[in-house]
């Protein structure tokens, strides 16, 4: 038996062979089912900082996940200098490995995924989280993530009409037209961030991930019965506001702990009532009455890229999109 | 400025554009002296173990040492049942990254630099801890490991005579033959693996590394003055033997400990007296008479890999080697 060839994928390969977002829900959700059944394997993710900013990481994500046969590791950077050098602020390589031998199948670009699946784990959350006739939404933040995000609550939600605010307000425009067009929606873009609030069934905020959160929503300006993705962790919440949670949850209660007792985010939010391996593989309940504020402040797992990437790699390798490497 | 492109090595490419072992020796060094001054941004390697065995792991190693622009991660497995199965026990590949940008500049297969790096790290240590006049050396256990250990303690010492042993007695002799040939040596095949410690001023142990050792070499086989490279850890040496350690290194004292206490490797071994950063930096003597029995246990580190990265990066660049790939 001689070694597989690898397959490499560059962002376009991965654009073209992604699939759609109602697939990636699905990956991303059985893998959370596998977390929650406690029969995944996720260690702490180191990383290095190179750079004086002391903003720029380069973090290791492995994750093995045997129900979906699928291993391997995200090397994924995030370096905020760079936008005004015209480079990617989040860039990086996925190598996907065949369990059975522990060799490398593929290596690919981690952008595309680390858009989508985080979307994906926004989107499952409020599954379990928001009402399901959900069919307002406001987002809070419009680039990568507020876009993505809107994508995939549309998959999942009845939704009628999306609230855009941005301090950049073309950022704003931008998503209110892909919803408009793409998605069918009634799209309003507010000046006001209490108008993406207020009023909405699901709320998203998605700006930069900020260790002093600005504090823009203040408390009562989330209706009773919503739900709120905090794709920026706490950056966007007054303490007063987060304290009208009903219920707050994570991605990974440990992962959480360390980001919250070690990391210095979240400081004076609630306890959290559950996890979303927990939620997905009903083992604590979601929402419980149609009044409830719920909450998810979901980290980003290297599971969430581990159950995607397999999908990547057969479609590619079905449609012949890649370049064949030599090992 | 647009992003860099993309250089990919297989394991033939990585074999053309790799530098001599001089190089390799002189590069790991550079590495050691940074960690010995505490400049080296190594964090803890966390790993995944597909399979039922419980021996099979790939572990994620990455490394930033900035004094040598290396920043990155070898992402290396280890199945012990490929070799039945015609693939190789260790396996992967490291991404080198630009540390101005974060964006990788290199996937390569990591093959060869596993093997080159465990030897110019054993080397090093040999530097420090073996008499500087040392012409005989044992090798036991003489497969990838041996070989490379050889070639490396022969750019560094006097080396007239080599003494091979191997269960698999084909190993020892095609390891004879490399050094007669290729470096000049007298070899002997040995069939008993005292042959290869008594007399020897420096003994390498390579074979497999094993929780339970097996303990082959016994108390008094190691000459006075002699020095030792534990390439295996602790598996061929029985513990009567190891507490005739004069002195006892490594190569991160941090990670030794959690080798010793939580992997539990190194049980009754000697308590630590320095790293190899320490005694590169300066910071600890090395061997202090020409009687000491020295040891080095070291457990490679991912500095070791991204010490060599760069220079196996920049020749493939400088001599055309390599796969252009798209980003």
């Amino acid at each position: 038996m001689a070694q597989a060839s690898l397959l490499y994928l560059s962002r376009d390969d991965v654009e073209r062979a992604g699939p759609a977002m109602a697939e990636i829900i699905e990956a991303v959700e059985k893998g959370f089912f596998e977390l929650g059944h406690g029969r995944v394997e996720m260690p702490p993710k180191p990383g290095i900082h190179p750079g004086q900013g002391g903003d720029n990481f380069i973090h290791a994500m492995p994750a093995y996940i045997p129900a979906m046969e699928a291993a391997g590791v995200k090397w994924v950077s995030g370096y905020p200098g760079n936008p005004a050098r015209g480079l990617p602020y989040i860039g990086g390589l996925l190598i996907l490995n065949d369990p059975e031998t522990g060799l490398p199948l593929s290596v690919m670009d981690c952008t595309w995924i680390t858009a989508k699946r985080t979307a994906a784990a926004s989107a499952i959350s409020a599954r379990h989280l928001a009402r399901p006739e959900s069919a307002t939404i406001g987002i809070l933040a419009c680039g990568v993530q507020g876009v993505s995000n809107l994508d995939a609550m549309s998959v999942l939600f009845p939704l009628k009409a999306v609230f855009a605010f941005d301090t950049r307000p073309e950022q704003a425009r931008a998503l209110a037209g892909h919803a408009e067009a793409d998605l069918g929606l009634e799209a309003t873009v507010v000046d006001d961030p209490r108008d993406a609030v207020a009023g909405c069934d699901i709320v998203v905020t998605s700006g930069p991930i900020l260790k002093a959160p600005h504090e823009t929503i203040r408390a009562g300006w989330m209706d009773p019965g919503a739900f709120a993705s905090l794709v920026d962790f706490d950056s966007y919440w007054s303490r007063d506001a987060l304290r009208q949670a009903d219920k707050w949850t994570t991605d990974h209660a440990g992962q959480y702990a360390y980001y919250r007792d070690v990391a210095g985010y979240f400081r004076d939010c609630p306890p959290v009532d559950a996890d979303l391996g927990e939620l997905v593989a009903g083992r604590k309940p979601g929402r419980e009455t149609p009044e409830q504020r719920t909450f998810a402040a979901n980290l980003g797992l290297a599971m969430d890229d581990m159950a995607v990437a397999p999908l990547i790699y057969r479609r590619a390798r079905a449609m012949g999109i890649g370049t064949e490497l030599p090992v």
